[in-house]
């Protein structure tokens, strides 16, 4: 498994930054990669940039530009969600929902990825504690994976690219377990889509954020 | 039919000016999205560009960078192939193949219609007269379009989104003949990979038209 290479999704939130960490500790040599697609949060880049860093791995940020998406992540005219449900978010797909983002993402991470002989890409997708995006679903990563393996030379030459996504079954206070396990500095992530000087608290990302380090710490006190 | 919103991926060469024109015909409204990827013949944008002022279509024009990529396309490096065995072209995959080029266009259009309510893509990808690239084959169109299904709003809500690809299984001859019953100006479009003030005439994209148009005045002569 050593030096073996890997592609990393890495947004600078808690989710890509734990999955970075488990690659790492599974032995890949990380390739992160970082997207600069008009986020109103474009300061979780910068965490991104400093954990990579940290962890010595090498990355590149990649610009990109989505000008008809109307998603509240992109479009200053669409607000961004406050204060839902963190019960019935994936019930809906939220305003926050950026169309195609994940089958863009995954798609310059597969490019790059042959490009450097890696057969691992790693995506911090989660089906738990989520929005409800469509594009987080174990179905969907698993039929991306299948349209990687038949659009590349890797793949027609029967060296299986893979899509790795450790968190997609876990908790939010269960990535924050294994991230916890792995001395991940948690401080450095960002995940709130405003992007502002300190987290909203009450938008999606850092409402299930919080949930999540609430049920981290009541099991702790529990044992 | 009538008013039915399409995105079409154009390059400004024979077969996705065919697909465009095949589209318009079919009654749709099409938004044709173009790439400036650092192609070596970034010339073909203006033939798009003017291709699609010609149909009254809209267009937009994506940047992208893939630094990674390797492909004579876009790297001074690695020399275009020349004089090349049309017969044999489709045997091997060339140093003209892009990592997941076609699944990163297919990636921005699944945006773009889905940010505009279309639910038809448009790509004149072709797998018989062709350079043996994989993401042109019917097999990975098909795995494409599950994915796009699967990973987003409109695919999730029951509107099922189509990747159309008229030319798929035509030759460059069918496909120039096609063109020329929908009365193409061929003129204004650009194959050459090189880009040069003239087609170079001997790389892949230049022999397989050639190929095609003398198929097609073959056959004309011998009606």
């Amino acid at each position: 498994m050593e030096n073996k290479k890997a592609v990393i999704l890495l947004s600078g939130g808690l989710d890509s930054t734990t999955t970075l960490y488990y690659a790492k500790n599974k032995g890949f040599k990380c390739y992160c990669l970082m997207f600069d697609y008009g986020q109103k949060h474009k300061k979780e880049l910068k965490s991104a940039v400093k954990i990579a860093k940290l962890n010595k791995s090498q990355f590149r940020i990649v610009k990109i530009t989505l000008p008809w998406s109307k998603s509240a992540l992109t479009d200053n005219k669409t607000k961004i969600p406050k204060n839902r449900d963190v019960k019935k978010m994936k019930a809906d797909i939220p305003v926050t929902y950026v169309p195609a983002r994940n089958t863009i993402f995954l798609s310059f991470a597969l490019s790059y990825a042959e490009s450097i002989g890696a057969f691992d890409i790693f995506i911090g997708a989660n089906a738990i504690d989520y929005s409800g995006y469509p594009d987080c679903r174990p179905k969907y990563i698993k039929a991306f994976e299948k349209t990687a393996n038949l659009g590349t030379k890797s793949g027609v030459l029967g060296k299986k690219i893979k899509i790795n996504t450790p968190l997609i079954k876990l908790t939010k206070a269960g990535i924050i377990s294994l991230g916890e396990s792995l001395k991940i500095p948690y401080d450095l992530t960002w995940s709130c889509y405003k992007g502002g000087k300190k987290p909203c608290g009450i938008c999606d990302s850092c409402l299930l954020r919080q949930k999540g380090f609430e049920e981290v710490n009541k099991l702790k006190k529990s044992r």
